[in-house]
């Protein structure tokens, strides 16, 4: 028997995401609990994958199947494709598995040509809007399946409007639409040397190539890579029977949300267009109308899609995001989908629902996308210096955050004057699929036209990023690099400010403040704590940061280097005259000299901490990475030094290495330089004793050996910073605990984990190092092939932001094993950046780990991540008995 | 029951080297077999292990179990410890588990004191005997127990000779040897403070303490690093009762082999001295009587030394080393061992043992130690040279091989000379252990004393270092730096010339080459093929390596490194064009200008390999590394390639990277530039082609991609491969097969073997590389701490010279299962530097490996290595079963 690639609504059902599509899995769902769903077929993934592994052809076995399953929409529908008295006219959409927004390309009104226009005509009594729509079908069609660019046609738009004084669309006569049609025609004849297509079937083969052909576009990848979407799943093909908001002022189109995206207000909130198509809501071409005004014009349609709205609100236990049509007044359901949603608007509506029951805590916890609650950290503006700032315009609040940048016109500007270290702000009239490196690179992002569903709006929201829409005030000319609100000119580079979240735009540049975490946080938070196995903690090297990020939920310090203490102004001098020495009692006096000063850092994060686990790491980069590099700071130091500048060069030289990354660095200097970790053991348990006594408290400090490959050297290191707590414990007469430990980031000491355990107290993955090492990639010059590599997809992910699970992973895992055999009580965490990446959060949960530790603006991010993991754990294992 | 930690030499035998050491167990096997030894105890390495653990002190239970041992001892002997009447005589040896010869301490006539010296003087009816051997135990005491310089009793031994006019010591009265004494205690007295202990239970004690803290000696430690002998095994102490040889001209004492331990000859070889004791042979301060004199002074002591040591050699199945005392015509054996000798030497020895039945062929490749091998190789004059040499001494042919450098005369300027790139010679009047660290330096060594079993001659030979010994026509002042012969004066510097295979040494220097290789190690290699299962391939560039690897018994190349070939002087204008190129077109013409002369190159190997493999790797390095860095060169090429030089600086400096080994090179260079692969492929393809047609041969070209870590990778380079190549077997209407193929060298490609296998048709292990990354070290780093690891014992050996079975090799063992997995016929090989190391290659054997491919003179040591890691692997099995 062959393979099933093509599918009716009335065989699907939302389960089967993976072989229909979102969008076509959603359309199967509610065309079987009874919704109005235009009829329609879905050609599935597989096929999509079938057509790439057949040199980008659809085979004829995919032929015959959609052939099959058009004779049932035929028949369903009572319409035939080119029928003179009934033609069938369809649309055709791409739907992959993953939501993908306006990444991929749409064609509405399949199957007019001259003949069925005319009869399109006849049957709708309007042949104003037979014509246009022939007009959009011939224009999305070249646009889309014969790739000619779109200027073409809308120059001939606006030569007609123009020529003829219209403001809108709507004003072309039937007449003009006709003489447009023939022109459209002409230049899809002049660009591609043929006659527009008349066989609607013909047609029809054409826009399912070019739609899989769309899955592989450039803005396709680049949503797949920034969204982690795998390339290889292909996207479906929706095939559905048109249905018409244009067919006058008894119909309309829009979109709605069943709760606010933004805040998450349990209200229906979107918006529509009477007698307007398709995309002509999302793309932002003419300001629509709030969801509310359709309860005023369409009062009995508006309860019906309300009612609609529930039922699936109920259904999917989710909020939704769907679109509609209404066609001479009656209501066609043309999508639903899990509505994206801010942070904010995600938090209040997962406790709500629990509150009504809708949901369970659990599922409350697992409906929040982790890297979401980066948004919750986005600055908002300082209530001081706002005080003094005038608005210069609204527009609409459609990504909250607030952002101050110097204004751009394009995509490729901001790109460049962030590559430059400049904060940008991007302006456009609208957004396009195209803008989005520089939505990605821009601080935040102003239209001057389209709503609160519009490109703009919801890609910016996606991305957590700060977003003023339809601003219309804001005369906007993209060419001329420059807009103008009343008298006001904002010229390219000049500074502004966007208050995202009450759609304000100020003049000049605004200083912004972190916010204050709103109550439904602290509540989805407290739940995910009563999940999580896994401790969360810092990387914290001042006392300013650890306060951020207890205040944030941390539960203590994984990571405190040691060396950013080293590169304070007043203690360089200090920390080069002892790289500089000669001697070990050279070396000595000036580490005498730097000793109060750690310890004073000590107990600055002790008196924070108290006595949560602080893990202070011995100094780890290599001593050259202190020393000038320029000429002139060179000779002033040979200066301040009383050297001759050709011996300090010489000194300098010596310590320079090919490989610094692998070379004298972490417990090898230690190795060499005894007294510098001993000067460093000393100033940790000094202070811990001190401020044990001063705030009454019993601080046990961890002290962690970097950079261990071999076990020899962690017994080498470990007998000085043992020898040197127990004489300070002696000389304070302190009976304080301390624990020793080491960092797991040679690849080695994955290997030999068993034996370093014998030794160490902890461990702590230190992944950044270790995926360099195991990788062979150093991150200094990585960068210069890693974009390439991910270009050309023999890198699938950046393995330095989210674990390599495949190989890293397979050492971390190593290491656990090993290390617990000999040493069951071994405390395991990560200090690696991966340590605030959720999906590295889950891998870091299934191998064993005892805590994370990452960033203090991560903390948040991780405490849910680590709560998820456990509920993932617990589902896996619920699936797999 | 308490554990045994002293054994009487009765109670041991040859098995119990772990526990009584070497010299120990065999003194209880001789012993056992009847032999005359003089009786004695061994106090056990384990006694070392709890005396070091015991904080350099002897447990209370070792005492006990030493004075019980004693008794025995007494008993057995009829003397007794201090008795005036019979006192018991002994010397303290140490005597570790391998053999470390010279490198530790020993005492003689330990338990004369003021009043037993009395007892031996009138016992022996010899005064002066009896006060020569108090004089000399005071000064060994004084020496290795108390750590008073040497020099303070030779300096009065110097005295006493110079103002009675003596030249020998035997000149020496007894009186004259009684004032000695005298002096010798008041040495004692006057540099410790202490008077010489006259209890000689306490002079026991006192002796195996020094022994034990010998072990950890510097010359010790830098022995055992340089032999790869474990340094916690510890050493045992040997007591035995003495037999002097110095009792007058019936006594005499001598060393001797069973078979010539230079040329391997079946007979007698050693020396001897009358009237002498101990260390006298062995220290070479008198020059020795050939043995065979021996047959001539004493015959029936000859006939019955020669009886034993036949025995001895059939008992042992192998050339002996024999230590002999000869005490008023009693002959005592004191000592027997497998004889350290030349590779020629255990060559003949092993193919004639053979013939004479007394061990198999497996026995015979067990014999020989690979890395021996090497000085076959070593150079012997060039016949066309030596004809105009004229010879300036003769000395004792002591280490062969041929040697030219410039004199010095201590280890210190020989290792400073070598350092600045000299070939260095040491001349000494004989070297002690502190010369080791010389003797490593030098190209030879020549000594004015001592025989050819002189600490000299000894060590040379263990290094496979040329040595000339005992040339007493020299007069060496080592404190003035020059040597004397006849009328010819050579001061530091100056060039000589030696032949350790006949002892002449040469004034200036002489052009030295290859050896034949002689016969027996042909024989030897052939039984090594027979059992070996792995192939032996060599890293080769050019076809004059290839060609010499080919005599030496390669089977094909393991590893042609590209880049060697791009470094010709008359292509690196070519390749920096193709480096410098703006565009794919520029590179591509710059490529074509390449590719002939690769061709070349292939063609050059593939007509001495014909059907041998021949894996090439593509290009590898960083293309920085082929761009000049010295101003006066960057401003040539500027010129030439008619370029700014600040434009050409910006090109050099943004193709620097701070970590070149983990940068942009290996196949990351053909996924940016596939054209590169593709020519180099081209070159591959076409020189195999034509040479195929050539040499009417079917030549099956292996292109390896070097530096995967990703499978997407290889995926990407092998495409550019199988294209290129596929379109040259067309344009040349060819049907050559070839195979694809990596490196695994990246930590990461052994965790993902299983997917990279699918794609790749072999492997080879670069464990180079693999060991840097998965140590963390650069090799072009780590020098700077890696000596101070290996001194601190931090690193037990050099991870890159024997691969770490531990860490690294873990990786290598996962690779190569996991390879199998998914590609069960993958062949796999290794090209890293290992692949010539004997115990490494034991490794690559027991993991499965296919190959070992190592440079040129390394072919034999891995032929013979790869067949006893056969041999080594049944019998482990046998010893498990």
């Amino acid at each position: 028997m062959s393979k099933k690639y093509v599918y009716l609504f009335k065989e699907g059902n939302a389960e089967m995401k993976a072989i229909l599509g979102g969008k076509g899995a959603n359309l199967a769902e509610m065309t079987n609990i009874g919704l109005p769903v235009p009829p329609g077929l879905t050609v599935s993934t597989e096929a999509c994958t079938v057509f790439y592994e057949n040199d980008k052809n659809l085979t004829d076995e995919i032929k015959e199947q959609i052939d099959a399953a058009l004779l049932h929409l035929e028949e369903q529908t009572g319409k035939k494709f080119g029928d003179q008295d009934n033609p069938l006219l369809v649309s055709v959409r791409s739907g992959a598995k993953f939501s993908m927004p306006g990444m991929m390309d749409t064609i509405l009104n399949l199957g007019l040509n001259d003949q069925t226009v005319l009869t399109l005509a006849e049957k709708s009594n309007n042949s104003r809007f037979a014509y246009d729509s022939y007009r959009r079908f011939i224009q999305m069609f070249g646009d889309v399946v014969l790739e000619i660019e779109k200027y073409k046609f809308e120059g001939v738009l606006d030569r007609f409007k123009e020529d003829n004084g219209y403001v809108d669309d709507t004003q072309l006569t039937v007449e003009n639409l006709k003489d447009i049609v023939e022109e459209f025609k002409a230049i899809v004849k002049k660009e591609r040397r043929i006659d527009f297509p008349q066989d609607p079937k013909e047609q029809l083969m054409y826009a399912i190539n070019a739609v899989f052909m769309s899955w592989n576009n450039p803005r396709a990848i680049t949503y797949r890579n920034l969204n982690e979407i795998p390339h290889d799943i292909g996207t479906a093909v929706n095939v559905q029977s048109m249905v018409f908001g244009n067919m006058g002022d008894d119909c309309g189109t829009g979109v709605a949300f069943t709760r606010n995206p933004s805040t998450g207000e349990k209200k229906l909130f979107g918006e529509f267009l009477i007698n307007a198509q398709g995309e002509d809501v999302v793309a932002g071409i003419r300001t629509p109308k709030s969801i509310d005004e359709l309860s005023e014009i369409m009062p009995e349609i508006y309860k019906q899609f309300e009612d609609i709205t529930q039922l699936l609100e109920k259904h999917y236990r989710d909020m939704q995001d769907v679109e509609f049509t209404i066609e001479q007044g009656k209501l066609y359901m043309l999508q639903t989908r899990s509505g994206k949603r801010t942070v904010h608007a995600a938090l209040r509506a997962a406790t709500e629902m629990v509150d009504e029951g809708l949901i369970t805590k659990v599922e409350a916890i697992q409906r929040i996308e982790p890297k979401q609650l980066d948004q919750l950290l986005h600055p908002n503006f300082d209530p001081e210096t706002m005080k003094a700032a005038t608005p210069l315009a609204q527009g609409l609040p459609a990504s909250p955050g607030a952002a101050t940048g110097r204004v751009y016109f394009n995509a490729e500007d901001v790109a460049k004057a962030v590559a430059d270290g400049e904060k940008a702000i991007l302006v456009r009239r609208e957004t396009s699929p195209e803008d989005i490196e520089g939505m990605i690179a821009a601080e935040g992002i102003l239209t001057s036209r389209g709503g609160m569903t519009s490109h703009a709006a919801v890609v910016a929201r996606g991305m957590g990023k700060c977003c003023v829409a339809g601003c219309e005030m804001a005369k906007v000319d993209e060419e001329l690099k420059l807009f103008i609100i009343g008298d006001v000119r904002i010229a390219e580079g000049d500074y502004i400010s966007l208050d995202g979240s009450t759609g304000k735009v100020y003049k000049g540049s605004i200083k912004t403040v972190k916010p204050e975490l709103s109550g439904n946080f602290g509540i989805l938070m407290n739940w995910a704590d009563e999940v999580r196995r896994m401790k969360v903690r810092t990387n914290a090297d001042t006392p300013r940061e650890a306060q951020t990020a207890l205040d944030f939920g941390a539960e203590g310090i994984g990571l405190c280097r040691t060396e950013h203490m080293f590169f304070d102004e007043e203690r360089i001098p200090v920390v080069r005259r002892m790289i500089l020495s000669t001697s070990t009692e050279q070396r000595v006096q000036a580490l005498d000299l730097l000793m109060p000063m750690q310890k004073g850092d000590f107990k600055g994060l002790y008196k924070i901490m108290k006595e949560k686990p602080v893990t202070v790491r011995l100094l780890d980069p290599p001593l050259h990475e202190f020393l000038p590099t320029e000429e002139k700071d060179i000779v002033a130091l040979a200066k301040d030094f009383d050297m001759q500048v050709d011996e300090l060069k010489a000194v300098i030289h010596s310590l320079q290495e090919i490989n610094p990354m692998l070379g004298h660095r972490g417990c090898r200097l230690a190795v060499t330089y005894p007294e510098i970790a001993a000067m460093q053991t000393r100033a940790i348990m000094e202070a811990a004793i001190e401020v044990s006594k001063e705030e009454n408290c019993n601080i046990i400090p961890e002290i962690m050996i970097p950079l261990i490959g071999i076990q020899a050297e962690l017994e080498y290191v470990k007998k000085v910073v043992v020898e040197t707590a127990e004489k300070v414990k002696e000389e304070n007469n302190s009976s304080l605990e301390y624990s020793v430990g080491t960092m797991i980031e040679i690849p080695r000491a994955t290997l030999i984990a068993d034996e370093i355990a014998k030794e160490a107290e902890f461990f702590s993955f230190g992944t950044n190092d270790l995926t360099q090492m195991t990788y062979g990639f150093s991150r200094d010059d990585a960068g210069k092939f890693i974009s390439e590599y991910r270009e050309k997809d023999v890198l699938p992910e950046d393995p330095f932001q989210s674990i390599d699970q495949e190989g890293v992973g397979k050492l971390v895992a190593l290491g656990v094993k090993l290390g617990r055999t000999t040493n069951p009580d071994l405390k395991i965490g990560v200090c690696g950046e991966h340590g605030g990446d959720p999906k590295s959060i889950e891998f870091f949960h299934k191998t064993g780990l005892s805590y994370v530790s990452c960033s203090p603006y991560r903390v948040p991010i991780a405490r849910l991540a680590a709560a998820q993991a456990v509920l993932k754990e617990e589902s896996d294992f619920q699936n797999d008995k």
